[in-house]
C-alpha cells in the first residue's frame, strides 16, 4: 500500500505534537505509548496478558485511558454500559468515532483491541500536529469486555449500547467463580444498574471505523501494512454439556462405566471432520472436567464450540451437524448431552460506501473479510463502520506471539488519521 | 457370609460400652459416630467431599481422629510422615493395626477410607465390651494423603512411612496452586523436615488389615456383606502432554492449526479401544487446557491417564499402545506430545496365610482381587497385610453416590474385631 497521502506529505521521521512545544517522531511516540501499555495484567510466566473485564487489570487499563484522554486535553467519560469514549470536540451527532477495546482473551497478545484504541489516541495527535480543525467533533473509544473472556459473551459494553443485549441478561452472566458481571462491576466501582441500550450515545455516532490487528496473513500474502475490511463471518458460542457418572478409574469396569470424556472426545473429532467438508472453521478452546480427578472417571464434561463460516446457513448446518454427532456418541456411552446456544453473531457485511470512501484516501488497499467477531461488526447494525487491519506477519493472534512491526503500526496511524481527517473535514 | 462367631454370640441389639456406664447398640454407635464425621469437608453444592491432604478439611479430620482416640483413652500420636495413631496399649513390635485413610478425591463419597478408620474404632469399643484382654497392642491408624488428589501421588503417608516415595521428592510435589506439599504441611503447622521411612514406626507393626467399602459389585453379586482381598491390580498414572500452538478460533485457518485438542481427544479413544482389547481399564479422568479460553486453539492440554490392568506386562503394553497412538495424533496435527509416568504400583497378592487365618475366622468369605490402590498395598511389601472389603450395593466409588449400608458397615465392624481378637490374642 501507500502511505495515506494526507500523513505521506509529512514525511516519516519528525511530527511536530499538538501543543507545539517539542517535538517527536510519530515512531518515537508510538514506542513510548505502546511500551507504557505493555506492563499492565501481562503474565510473566506465558508472556500473555490477562485482561479480562472488570479485572484489576482492566481497572488499569481504564485508568491509562484516561490519562491518555486528559494528556490530550480530550474530554473522557465512562457511558452506562462502561464504554470509554475521549472527546476532541463537544460530543454531539455526526461525530467521527475510532477505537477498539482493550481487554484480551486469556494469554492474549498485545494487540488484539490495543493497537486500535493507541492508533486512535496517536492519530488524533497527527491531525492536531498537521494543525488539521476538524468540521465534527472525533472520538476515541474503548468498549468493554470485547472477548467474553470472563463472563462467555463476547462485545458486551458495544451490544449493551446498541441494545442487542439484553441488560438483564448481561448483569447475570457469571464468571468461572460464579460472580455476576452485576456483582464483578460493582465490585470494581462501577455501577451495573443502567446497562443497556444507550440511543443518546448511539445518536454522536456519525461514522465508526476501527482499526485492529489482523488476524490471519492475507496482508502478508498481499505484501501491504494496512487493508479494509469487507465482511465479518457470521460465528456463534455452544455450550456442549456431557453428563455421565464419577466412579472409580481403577474398580469400574469398562462396560459399567458412563464416562462423558468418551463422547466429548467422539464429538472434537467429528466438529473436525464436518468444518472441514464445510470449508468453516469449529474449536473447542474451553474445557472443563468434574471432578477433574486423576483417579475419578469424570461425572461430567463441558465444553465450549465456537463455529464460523462464511455464511449463516453454513454455520447452522455444521452446528446441527456436531450435535448429532455428540447426541449419538453420548447415546453409545449412556451419558446425556446437551447442546445450548450461548451468542450468535449474523454474518457482517461492512457499509460499501464508507469502505470505498476509505479505498480512495488510502489510494487501494485489499480488502479482506475477516472471521474474528468484532465491536465493528456489531455497530455496524446501527452505523455506517468500517474496520482497517494492519499486518501480522505470522497471523498468530489470541496468543503471545501476535505480532504487528512497529512500521507496519505507524502506518496503520497515519492511515487512521488520514480517514478520518477525510470523514471529519470533509 | 456369617457374622463372626465371636460376635454373633452377643447378638446384634445391645453391646456394653467400654466404661460400662451406658449401653449403646453398635447400629446406634455407628449411626452416630458416622453422622459426627459427615458433615467435615461435604461440599453442598454436589454433595461430594473435598477433603485433599492438609486442606482445613483435613485438619478438622485430624482434630475428629484424635477426638476419637481421646473418648476411648488411646494415645495418639501423628509420625513423621502425618499419619495418624491411636494405641490400645503400649506401642510395641508385633502390634495389630487396622485403619485407612480420611482424605478424599475431589467430590467423592463419605466411605472411601473413612468406612474403615470408623470401623477400627468401633471394633475396638466392640472388643473392650467383651472384655476381650489383647496379648499384643492394637492400633488404629489413618494414613495421610492416600488418594493424591492434591499432590498428584497417592499413598504419600504409607509411601513415605515405608520408604517407597523419596522425601525429597515429596516435598517438592506441587498442587495446582503451585504450593509445594512441604509448605502446604508448614502452612497446616506440620513439619516435612522429617519426612521419610520411619522404620521404628513400621517395626510396631506385626500385620495390617484395611478395611474398605468395596469400589465394585462382587459382593453385590456373591450376597454376602464382607469380602477379603486376593490382589491389588498394579496401576500407574501418567501425565500426557500435548503442545500445539495458541491461535485464534476463528481466523485461524484449519490447515494452520496446531489444536492440540484433537490428539488428546484420538488418543481417549484409542486408550478406550486398547483397554477393551487387553482386559485392563484407562481412565482420562483430569484433564486441563491452557488458556481454556473459548475463542483460542488451546495451546496446551494436560491430561492424565490412570491405566490398571491384572498384571504388570498388560499395564506395560496398554501404555505402550496409548502411548504410540497419541504420538501418531500429535504428529499428524503438528503437536508435541509427551507421556511421563507419574507413578506406578506393581501387582501386590496379599499375604496367603494371614488370609486364610481370617476366611477361617469368618467363616469363610469371598475372596476378590481390586483395581484399586490401598495403603495396604503399600504396607504388603514390608508386613504382613490382609485387606476387608463392605459390600456396595451400586459399586459406585469416587463419587457422591459412595455408598454401604448400615447393616452391612456393622457387619464390617464385626468381622473387623473378630479379625483383630484373633490377631491380637492368640
Amino acid at each position: 500500500m501507500t502511505d495515506s497521502h494526507a500523513a505521506a506529505d509529512l514525511g516519516r521521521a519528525v511530527l511536530t505534537v499538538c501543543d507545539g512545544a517539542m517535538e517527536e517522531s510519530l515512531d518515537r511516540r508510538f514506542a513510548r505509548t505502546w511500551t507504557a501499555l505493555g506492563g499492565i495484567g501481562r503474565d510473566r510466566t506465558t508472556g500473555g496478558y490477562r485482561r479480562a473485564a472488570w479485572t484489576p487489570a482492566d481497572l488499569e487499563l481504564r485508568t491509562w485511558f484516561a490519562d491518555q484522554a486528559a494528556q490530550r486535553e480530550m474530554a473522557c467519560e465512562q457511558d452506562r454500559n462502561g464504554n470509554l469514549w475521549a472527546w476532541w470536540g463537544t460530543p454531539a451527532a455526526g461525530a467521527v468515532v475510532t477505537g477498539s477495546h482493550l481487554d484480551s482473551v486469556p494469554d492474549g497478545g498485545a494487540y488484539d483491541g490495543p493497537l486500535g484504541v493507541v492508533s486512535g489516541f496517536l492519530a488524533v495527535d497527527e491531525l492536531r500536529a498537521r494543525r488539521v480543525e476538524p468540521a465534527r467533533p472525533i472520538a476515541v473509544v474503548a468498549f468493554s469486555d470485547e472477548e467474553g473472556a470472563r463472563f462467555g459473551v463476547a462485545c458486551v459494553g458495544s451490544r449493551l449500547l446498541t441494545g442487542a443485549l439484553d441488560p438483564d441478561r448481561a448483569r447475570g452472566l457469571r464468571d468461572r467463580d460464579g460472580l455476576t458481571l452485576a456483582e464483578a462491576m460493582r465490585r470494581a466501582g462501577a455501577d451495573p444498574a443502567d446497562l443497556g441500550r444507550d440511543d443518546e450515545a448511539l445518536a454522536r455516532i456519525g461514522s465508526f471505523v476501527e482499526l485492529h490487528v489482523e488476524q490471519g496473513q492475507a496482508l502478508v500474502h498481499s505484501a501491504e501494512p494496512v487493508g479494509v475490511a469487507t465482511a465479518i463471518w457470521p460465528h456463534g458460542r455452544w455450550r456442549c454439556s456431557f453428563e455421565g457418572e464419577a466412579n472409580h478409574a481403577g474398580t469400574t469396569r469398562l462396560q459399567d462405566r458412563r464416562d462423558p470424556v468418551l463422547p466429548f472426545a467422539s464429538t472434537v473429532l467429528a466438529a473436525r471432520g464436518l468444518a472441514e467438508r464445510a470449508g468453516a472453521v469449529a474449536t473447542f478452546g474451553r474445557v472443563e472436567v468434574s471432578p477433574n480427578g486423576t483417579n475419578a472417571i469424570p461425572s461430567r464434561v463441558e465444553a465450549w464450540l465456537d463455529g464460523r463460516a462464511p455464511d449463516d446457513a453454513t454455520v447452522a448446518d455444521l452446528v446441527a451437524g456436531i450435535t448429532a454427532a455428540a447426541e449419538r456418541a453420548g447415546s453409545l456411552h449412556g451419558t446425556t448431552v446437551r447442546v445450548t446456544q450461548e451468542s450468535w453473531s449474523p454474518v457482517v457485511d461492512f457499509d460499501a460506501r464508507l469502505r470505498d470512501r476509505i479505498d480512495a484516501v488510502l489510494g487501494g488497499v485489499p480488502a479482506l473479510p475477516t472471521g474474528a467477531g468484532h465491536d465493528a461488526g456489531v455497530l455496524a447494525a446501527r452505523v455506517p463502520t468500517a474496520m482497517l487491519f494492519v499486518r501480522n506477519p505470522t497471523g498468530v493472534s489470541h496468543s503471545p506471539a501476535e505480532h504487528a512491526t512497529a512500521d507496519d503500526c505507524t502506518a496503520g496511524v497515519r492511515a487512521l488519521a488520514a480517514v478520518l481527517e477525510d470523514l471529519a473535514c470533509r
